[in-house]
């Protein structure tokens, strides 16, 4: 087998960005059921969005030119000249010295340029009195002014947040064509290992987490996981159930047991899966290192550390990269991490990346991170953190009060 | 008709935290289906986790003393007296001048404190050659180390993220009593308002696009809506629409058309569902001020502005907060906004909070918020944006330079 160096985060997802393919399988959705997929080929508005000039007030539809000077101890004077319906193509063009009422949101006539709020002025007997005047283009959205015709409004690799849903749903589009969602396989090893719900444990034993945490993980980005139960320390059995899953999933994820057996056979059952096989072994990061990452035949295959928070860390920044480049997403939402002061001197070994777990507080207008006390193989230092403090690989540690970058969690 | 006086964000806030009910309604679900459901009882641990003292590495059990003074030039000598097996009981206590091999997440015999990993030492034909010293507790957890016995894991109230699921499943829990999801039922007015599917639009109409971008953001925070359509600006049928859907629903949800017999209606039609009816009649806010709050009987009802991106930063503020209220969350993840420095001078009237849609970006570590240029009712604006940065009431703006909190898209 292939010697493997231990890889630096940098690198990890230097390799995930040029080993990982894009899942490029189409299908059309409804508007509702597209929400936070992700659009597989760009949108181009057929037509302007207002479709028409629209009042963004109550008001009178005038020429601003009509209203200069007009003061409250000077008031201007113009003619009623009509009234537009909600909802109703404005009738004849305005000619100057008049003035067509329009509510919020109604059309406002040919000819006028500006919007004249009903708070500044006063209707009596067909005559308006203008208390103001207003400047053209004033209280008027125009037509084509949020949307044009012919503009790209999104690009292919978007991932349609409620307001791309809403901005599809303006151009009267009510499907669009989005990557289909993949699906994630997961496999547990370790003779320690046992299902979750046992209720009575026999010393030595521990219960399946993982799938848990990973599972949860992997459905708050979209991804909907096989659960593949756990599997003997036994290299026939294993391979035979990895196969099984990586058929039926566009990613395989096993979380290693931590017993002998295990460790000897995942990457050998990892590469039994096709080629290229496995590109990382071993992640200079603490925690997470013994993390394996492979491709086979063109599906990613990610075989997490067996500790519960290390597998939480580990997918949480190399699985959720993956994932969203199977899926096709390029353009994802920000921010995907924040800064925030710490409140403690936290060592680091240079040449390795840590992550350490943290609670935020906001002080005077800025978020502080403060580390959680506790072995970095405990579930409850996550349950108990906001976030987790990336201190990366360069660096010999962070200063109290200095910036660090956190991802907050999901 | 009771006279309302517009309230700040600040009042506004502080009266949802006042009329707004929780639930209360609790469900048993499993562990996978309780994932970002609200906890409806504290969980109090009713064994240790882990239930035995754990090795974190492959190595072996020793009393920590016997190794003081070892290095590699003067490494010291055990006798190595057995070997544990993962998910086995360990056998007999250890003596002193012993070692006994432990695999990674093996139990730790009984008198040992502490275990040196497999790369500070070597086995040479049942004698242990320590090249190095380790300190008591090194590379073990002990029994409860993670979770004690009888202590609250989990608050009522508390949201479970995929940690919190994992924390439970580590302790056997398989069922979780939380609040039942609450449905949030929603339904437009207003005479130019059609289906959004509609493909050809008469000149004046536009499409109804506030329902996916609220029912998206609502799906976001895990709640399921009902599309009550579209409503005439008629007050009986206004009335008894509305009337339908609050029946059906934990939460209603008013899109406000701008006609003016909409606008006439809506306060109206609110306050026949119940008592005491409205609370918040128009908020010092840009945009977004013609916001209605209410409490019918113990459900709430929102009256949103009709422009789709005030409507949308109105429910992403307080439909948010009026959500996570009724469903009972009283610890829900952090953080919910960032700070971000702002590219530009953004004026801002005191007395009104202003709500400015941002792009971010990072630059030297931080991330810096530049203004989104295009008038306030352009749903683009929030395709644009990565977030809104508010500007609160008592300021006059902000300053090039200036560290705002910033809302992140979701």
């Amino acid at each position: 087998m292939q010697f493997f160096k231990v890889k630096t985060v940098e690198e990890t997802f230097a390799l995930i960005q040029e080993h990982i393919p894009e899942i490029r399988e189409v299908e059309t959705r409804t508007l509702e059921e597209a929400l936070h997929c992700i659009l597989a080929e760009p949108i181009v508005a057929a037509e302007n969005v207002p479709g028409f000039d629209r009042s963004t007030v109550d008001g009178y539809a005038v020429f601003a030119k009509d209203t200069y000077g007009s003061s409250e101890s000077m008031p201007g004077f113009l003619t009623v000249a009509g009234e537009v319906e909600m909802g109703k193509e404005a009738g004849a063009p305005l000619s100057r010295g008049e003035a067509i009422y329009v509510p919020t949101g109604g059309m406002v006539p040919p000819g006028s340029d500006s919007v004249l709020m009903i708070e500044h002025c006063e209707e009596i007997g067909g005559l308006l009195n203008t208390y103001r005047q207003v400047a053209p283009g004033e209280n008027i959205i125009r037509a084509g002014e949020d949307i044009k015709e012919g503009e790209v409004l999104l690009e292919a690799g978007t991932k349609l947040r409620p307001q791309e849903i809403g901005a599809l749903a303006s151009l009267g589009i009510s499907k669009v064509n989005v990557y289909r969602k993949i699906k994630a396989a997961y496999l547990s090893t370790g003779d320690e290992i046992v299902p979750y719900e046992t209720e009575s444990l026999k010393v030595g034993q521990v219960r399946d987490i993982n799938y848990l945490t990973v599972a949860g993980l992997a459905k708050g980005w979209g991804v909907e996981t096989i659960y593949g139960g756990i599997t003997a320390d036994d290299y026939d059995i294993f391979a035979a159930k990895a196969r099984e899953l990586y058929e039926q999933a566009d990613i395989l994820i096993l979380s290693g047991g931590s017993s002998v057996g295990a460790k000897d056979y995942t990457t050998e059952v990892i590469q039994s899966l096709g080629e290229p096989g496995v590109f990382v072994h071993g992640i200079s990061i603490k925690p997470g290192k013994p993390t394996i990452l492979a491709v086979a035949n063109g599906k990613p295959v990610i075989g997490l550390p067996g500790h519960p928070a290390s597998a939480m860390i580990i997918f949480r920044l190399f699985g959720e990269k993956i994932i969203k480049q199977r899926q096709g997403e390029r353009h994802g939402k920000k921010p995907e991490r924040l800064f925030a002061r710490s409140t403690k001197n936290i060592p680091s070994a240079p040449g390795r990346s840590d992550y350490i777990r943290v609670r935020l507080f906001e002080k005077e207008g800025e978020w502080w991170a403060d580390p959680i006390i506790g072995k970095s193989g405990l579930i409850t230092t996550l349950v108990k953190s906001d976030g987790i403090v990336e201190i990366q690989s360069e660096k010999e540690g962070i200063l109290q009060g200095e910036l660090v970058p956190v991802i907050a969690s999901k």
